[in-house]
């Protein structure tokens, strides 16, 4: 079965290419597609603090896409894991999720902070964030993940 | 532009239907494609205790997809709130994005614990759930979603 996806909208911000790290610091907007949508497909998303936004890796070409293991970020210190134990961009389906702060509602424009997401991105949904989605009870991850987003979300 | 997703695998639960309430006590497995993967696809899981999975809501038919505002759950002591500013599986591309503990992985099978999927719910992808990616800053979220999520992943 095929699933096919029309985006939202698209992400509209400095970065061009796909950093490592310090997208805190990034401010970036979200045009939804006035095409399909009025501004009231976001009628009260102002009281939400936060989005959790799936897009699209539309960047990562099939040959780059991993089925099986590899070590993150292709660092040979780091653990070689599954690709669904990592959230690196070359995966199935090249989906993509973040959470990021909502700045500013403008019609259909979203201002946000810290979206990790490269100039051109497409967007396929948009999410309010809820405390209730967080993980339930205790987490742990182990130490590689905890070095790799040392600085990854820093400003 | 069109994106095209192949599921990777898909969820068995005793749930056959959508229940508002009461997520937290179901357990589920989830079936990766024995076609696409080895279990080499899921190296390292182990190490985390939550997973974050994006899958398809595949029981809503065009219909009900909502493009523009409605009140959550048909609700009207709730506010109507635009598609984008509630978690309703009535959206556009169907997405749905949900964080489970991860209990068991044997082969191409993990068992989870919490995850608000329907049994024969086609999964998307797979991301291990890592702390940084939870909101940096202040979360705050309206009243109605609050009171609407207060038994959802109640055991």
């Amino acid at each position: 079965m095929d699933i096919v996806l029309k985006p939202i909208g698209t992400v509209k911000t400095e970065r061009e290419e796909a950093f490592d790290d310090y997208w805190g610091s990034v401010t970036s907007t979200i045009h939804l597609d006035d095409a399909m949508f009025t501004p009231e497909v976001t009628m009260g998303l102002h009281e939400f603090s936060h989005l959790e936004v799936v897009y699209f890796f539309h960047k990562v070409v099939d040959s780059k896409v991993e089925l099986s293991a590899r070590h993150p970020r292709n660092n040979a210190e780091w653990p070689k894991v599954g690709i669904f134990s990592q959230r690196a961009k070359g995966r199935p389906n090249r989906l993509a999720v973040s959470v990021c702060r909502l700045l500013k509602i403008e019609g259909l424009t979203l201002t946000v902070e810290s979206l990790d997401a490269i100039d051109g991105t497409p967007v396929i949904d948009i999410k309010p964030y809820m405390k209730e989605f967080a993980p339930r009870g205790e987490v742990y991850q182990p130490l590689w993940s905890t070095e790799l987003m040392k600085d990854y979300f820093k400003k």
